[in-house]
């Protein structure tokens, strides 16, 4: 041990809800902090004894009940090493985001969080009041102020503990992943740490819950705003810190963050991975259409759940090609999933039949279009009733964004990996897979052809996605920039977008949010996702200009 | 005229997000006030202007220019009388919930509400800045203090008002129906009333908006605490408020409000008339099973659409009984709506000889029953694509609780109305719907065998819902205390729920989540819908005990 004071950080995966088993899960990290890393100090996640974020699961008396009677078990285990525990607290009839210290089993600090976001994914003001008071406590000599997640990144919490006396100030967080997020929160670690000459130590939640996926990358950082201790990403681990006397960060291991591509497709496997564990799925059901959405789909379920976790169905139609057929059977013999082919010609055809009855001449375009889709969506729910897998869909962000999908048909399904990457995201990925492939000497995973051939639905004959939809080139980047980056279409236009394609696009993602309100859940990797970070009406009467 | 001041409640009905077509709206309720009704004050509900609850339309820049423009516009069309609009305020980089006193051209008072609602179906602070100071208007000598929704729900404002000089408090809202709000409502208003010795006009906007009603139900309150003026529920209209000098209001027009089945009836006629038609659809799509919900839902299409918009589909499967084949039909009969029968056992029998390559065996149950339901969803929505209605489901509350309806099969399509309507008062509002057929010297629209049969999904042979569900006069009671009143297993069994059965139901509403995410939108008539205001995780290892 090189330091004075050792804080070790628990970076570790819980479960929402499950309060006896989180506290078990921190039951064993305790032992392990004090016996095998020597710590003198270890450090949980927000709200770490309930999960996060628990939502409405708060508001049910009973829930606070037992997170109470966890709390008391844990004060009496914490002997040889003090544990800094986050937790709901229920006080004066009301509930705060709140972290306790426990030393030699007792409760010797209480903090409530001050700063409750309520923006974005973040709903805390419906749940919780905001503390107002700074937390200092002393362990051999050093002051620790105590803080948690968003308290950092306003300059008031951190200053108030630094007032109180602090010269480090801990920090817990259930902060969720997005692209860039490790870059603004070690800017906004550095800030705070230039503001008040404190050191400061950055614990993070680690798993997936529901469209969130929690990475760790929990870090310190010290005084000249460096970071000296870096935990991995999306990876369960106990991270030692040692301070000096003084307070100081002291040298440790520096784990690497993945570069940007890996970083979204780490954080897609874990969010699929905790979705079917946690959710109690033996294996997924995933329907290959020969294009490379359900290429790359297939290619992150193997990657989270293993081979045999895994299933796959071609289900071709009339309009389906021959590339098709032939590119979701080599990467399926590539993975060696179990793989099936079920030509849903016959059916379709009973369904014009007895349709013909209900319609003026043949079904328009998309009916047909939608037909295919849908009986494609009954065959695999089938095979998942029948055999308890969850389907997988394997829309991404772009279709998601202008309703370029079948409700009931290729949404059909319990998780969608892929929901909020976009088509351009979606080809990188798939040459990032392809590319560790060839780096560990193994074939490529997606077929070349996948990659390179035109997008299409093949629901009619030779559909492209081009006939509905601008180019994707020129598509995402006004999809990045409406939804992402909230841009009204005056801007877009001012920023040389064209004007037309802009306002068809904000049109149909407009008019395409009844589609949204009915599709799976998927894994956020960007600043707003359409999920709890996007709350439109469906009905409305806004149009964009 | 009786009073001194008259002051106009515009209970109008306003489309979120169309910011110019409100404005033009309240336009013709401003001449309306003025040149019949004569008023010296017209008010229109919180957030008039963009319509409520805009949600994340409040963050694009774009809404609020064009917000202050459709307000620049209001002032200079004030003239002859006073108008109180709500609307959205851009200030100092931040945003508020706010309302304008428009005379002679100019504004002369703005108010910013200072209680923001940020529980059950609210999300205000994911928006707005609270205010922090009352606002009071002299008109004709009477003093009248301003406040929003919200605040008279709390003492502080209504108080503040009336320490600043306030006689008579003028109340703007946007409060949704649920059953019992409208003595809520009284209850809340008499307090106040009480408290501060100020008479109260509450002005409420009516009409349907997503899963939301706005009822109007807008009254005024003497300082006795009678309600003088009441206006009717679910229904557009002006409604004068006659004050004396005193600030007191006079009596004036007493409309009924309906009684509770009526009142509930009334609110989901309005909810899917508003949805429909403000989604621009032009007629809806129901599909007959010969069950009473269908049976419900198809009355309330046909009362709020008219017969001409509604058209029905049976499905018979090899399972379907002769009592529902002639149930449905007599309904649609009598109604006169286009009905067509189209059967689907050679559909189902094509699924099962595609699929006998995937199982070992013949399918299970549950995979053979959701198949028919799915084959249903399949033809309903091509029928769909085809002629463009919106499909209707027919699921009710206590199915939605604990799952039991099939994913893309009857829970496919674009509206719910009595997603938010228990098994038991849809037997009372088919009663009513009966009775009132009578009453008016109708045949009955809702046969007597529908409403007496034994409840049976029909999807497999003799089945009966009380195979897989508690009884619903013991399922209902569970679901309405844990769901609405948000009681524990422990406090059910303490009131007397059998223990076993009240631990079975708790767990498949909570297993059913991922189900509910799914749902398409419906009416909320509860204090608590499965909607906005249940915002519980899909992943969670919360158990009940």
């Amino acid at each position: 041990m090189s330091g004075h004071l050792r804080i070790v950080m628990a970076q570790i995966n819980l479960l929402v809800g499950d309060v006896d088993g989180n506290a078990e899960r921190m039951r064993a990290a305790v032992a392990e902090a004090r016996d095998r890393l020597k710590g003198h100090v270890v450090v949980f996640p927000e709200l770490a004894l309930i999960g996060y974020p628990p939502e409405d699961l708060l508001l049910r008396p009973e829930v606070g009940r037992r997170v109470a009677r966890a709390l008391q078990h844990m004060e009496k285990g914490a002997r040889g090493i003090d544990v800094v525990v986050g937790h709901p607290l229920a006080a004066d009839g009301r509930l705060y985001n709140a972290v306790s210290w426990l030393r030699d089993g007792r409760t010797i600090a209480v903090y409530r969080k001050c700063e409750l976001p309520n923006y974005s994914v973040f709903d805390e003001q419906r749940y919780f009041l905001a503390g107002a008071d700074a937390c200092v406590v002393e362990v051999h000599g050093v002051r620790l102020g105590l803080t948690i997640c968003e308290d950092i990144w306003t300059p008031g919490p951190v200053a108030a503990a630094r007032d109180a006396g602090a010269v480090a100030i801990v920090n817990i967080n259930a902060s969720p992943y997005h692209t860039g997020k490790w870059r603004e929160r070690e800017e906004i670690a550095r800030l705070r740490v230039r503001e008040t000459g404190c050191s400061l130590v950055y614990a993070n939640l680690v798993g997936g819950q529901d469209e969130l996926v929690f990475d760790g990358s929990s870090f310190a950082m010290d005084r000249k705003g460096r970071i000296l201790v870096q935990a991995p990403a999306f990876r369960e681990g106990l991270h030692a810190v040692d301070l000096d006397t003084s307070g100081e960060v002291q040298v440790g291991t520096r784990a690497s963050l993945p570069a940007t591509d890996e970083g979204i497709y780490e954080a897609l496997v874990l969010g699929v991975r905790d979705y079917v564990r946690k959710n109690g799925f033996q294996g997924v059901l995933i329907g290959l259409s020969g294009g490379i959405d359900s290429a790359l789909t297939l290619a992150l379920a193997v990657d989270a759940l293993g081979v045999d976790a895994v299933r796959a169905v071609m289900m071709p139609s009339p309009y389906t090609s021959e590339i098709s057929l032939a590119g979701a059977r080599a990467e399926a013999v590539r993975l060696g999933i179990n793989y099936r082919v079920i030509p849903i010609h016959g059916l379709f055809d009973s369904f014009i039949t007895v349709l013909s009855g209900e319609f003026e001449g043949a079904p328009a375009g998309i009916t047909g279009e939608n037909l295919q889709a849908r009986i494609r969506g009954v065959l695999l729910m089938a095979i998942s009733n029948e055999s308890g897998r969850l389907v997988l869909t394997t829309g991404n962000k772009s279709e998601m964004a202008v309703g370029y999908a079948t409700l009931y048909g290729d949404m059909a399904g319990g998780f969608a990996i892929i929901k909020d990457v976009s088509k351009t995201q979606v080809y990188q990925l798939a040459e990032y897979v392809n590319r560790r492939a060839s780096e560990r000497g193994e074939a490529i995973v997606i077929p070349g052809e996948v990659i390179r051939r035109p997008p299409s639905a093949e629901l009619a004959p030779g559909q492209k996605d081009s006939d509905s939809l601008p180019p994707y080139e020129v598509l995402d980047p006004i999809i990045e920039a409406h939804v992402e980056r909230n841009l009204s279409i005056e801007e877009m236009i001012t920023a040389g977008m064209d004007a037309p394609t802009v306002e068809r696009v904000v049109g149909m993602i407009r008019r395409n949010e009844y589609k949204r309100r009915q599709a799976p859940p998927g894994v956020r990797i960007t600043r707003r996702a359409f999920g709890r970070d996007w709350r439109y009406p469906i009905t409305s009467g806004y149009s964009s200009r």
